[in-house]
């Protein structure tokens, strides 16, 4: 998906939610655990329910990964399920030396045919680039993280006083443009959020930690909105374990459309 | 794999080698890709040729993953294949939010059994310390690297003039301790190996780049060892792909053994 069409589906959904799957089978109701595939039945599920909601879905691939190849086989479906219109993220934080990374990239890009994938910045340029080289896909480029351990290494200052994060922002957008890249921007850190789009004032940012981290959507819009919205906000949690009964869909439904609705408030305001 | 048990293998098979298993299906020799599963037929191979002469195998999971669930039924053939003298790395450069790092523990330490992971420090402690939480499992956390992008941000100086490798180091052994915690540290910046030994005097590095990535094995050992040897030193494409004919197990051996002499002579200048 490009950028521009990212910001159609933004436009018309009156959206900028992106639901994260991190579906987990301690988790999810018990009445779907004798399905043959229970994490697809429980996606397909929340995907039906949300999707006129969200314009991108989100699975994070440590829960998949966990239950080894039939993990994979139900992330594959999902990705494969998730409808067109919708911008899909596979948050995956990989990183590694150039040839390595190509094969990463293959894997997100090619065998599961995401738009974009969540990397990590500490082994600098050459294990980023290989991710840009695919056309009409998307890094998503940890700079400041909504976790306690950001404030470990992304906030180290520099001899002339630059964080580390900031360093991150600076250097990547030498490596890649609004097109192609994005950055992990978390919403406890409200603050932060207004310095990274300071920074870098056209890429868009996706934004974890609203709802269960304790991040504000009206703070995280205020600090980090552009003039094409620039913000993908993410709710794993809160909207798929709205329920852990039957009515699990209905509920993430209503979760999902509590915070459109939001969002869709916030869009008119910005007159977007 | 305990640490002393890996000082008695490095005692015994008289090195302190680690073959890395980048497995690549456009690199194994044609005759293998008639196979079921030409991955796990190249690996089983090139363990049986080499294990005399290594202690440890580090699978890159880039190479298995790239082929969706087959490539992850041949990952972990692969690690029940290796026989338990040897120390298992799965090579995966991963780190996430707390909750998430635990479902990649649970990966690599519970699904594949592996005695190790290596980590990316970025998100800072609540990414690295779930995979410490396996008792008996071991994080290898990257330091310094050993690509060119490793200058882009391990380098950079905080306020008081400490590099970030060095405050990874630094942090990290408050998490961890030499018993379940190394560090990657790359062989092409063998002086900074140096540097790191001087911070952490008694955890073991394992060291890429040797060979291909024109690391000298000699430098490793002089910066890098400890009183335990406290080295890893990792070949992959130089020992895997030493032949594309016939005769790769063959020839892959004989580049094992190569380096295990060598390591062997070290060794024994070092009187251990």
């Amino acid at each position: 998906m490009t950028r521009q069409e990212l910001i159609e589906q933004i436009r018309k959904k009156r959206s900028f939610l992106c639901v994260g799957l991190d579906t987990d089978l301690s988790k999810v109701p018990a009445h779907l655990l004798d399905s043959e595939d229970p994490i697809f039945e429980f996606n397909k599920a929340i995907i039906d329910a949300t999707k006129d909601f969200t314009v991108a879905y989100k699975p994070n691939i440590a829960f998949y990964e966990s239950y080894g190849p039939k993990g994979w086989d139900s992330l594959k479906k999902t990705i494969d399920y998730i409808p067109s219109d919708c911008f899909t993220i596979a948050d995956a934080k990989r990183g590694d030396i150039g040839n390595t990374s190509s094969y990463y990239a293959k894997t997100f890009f090619e065998y599961l045919n995401c738009d974009s994938v969540t990397v990590a910045p500490y082994m600098g340029e050459d294990s980023v680039t290989p991710f840009l080289d695919f056309t009409g896909k998307w890094v998503i480029l940890l700079a400041l993280t909504s976790n306690k351990g950001a404030l470990d290494f992304q906030m180290i200052k520099d001899e002339q006083g630059e964080e580390l994060f900031k360093k991150v922002l600076r250097r990547s957008t030498e490596w890649g443009s609004p097109d192609n890249l994005m950055f992990v921007v978390g919403a406890t850190r409200a603050e932060g959020i207004g310095e990274v789009r300071k920074l870098v004032p056209d890429h868009f940012f996706l934004v974890p930690g609203v709802g269960a981290q304790g991040g504000s959507l009206e703070d995280v819009t205020h600090y980090g909105w552009n003039k094409d919205c620039g913000l993908l906000v993410n709710s794993s949690r809160g909207i798929i374990y709205a329920s852990s009964g039957l009515d699990y869909a209905e509920r993430a439904a209503e979760e999902a459309e509590k915070l459109q609705k939001e969002m869709a408030a916030l869009l008119q305001k910005k007159a977007f």
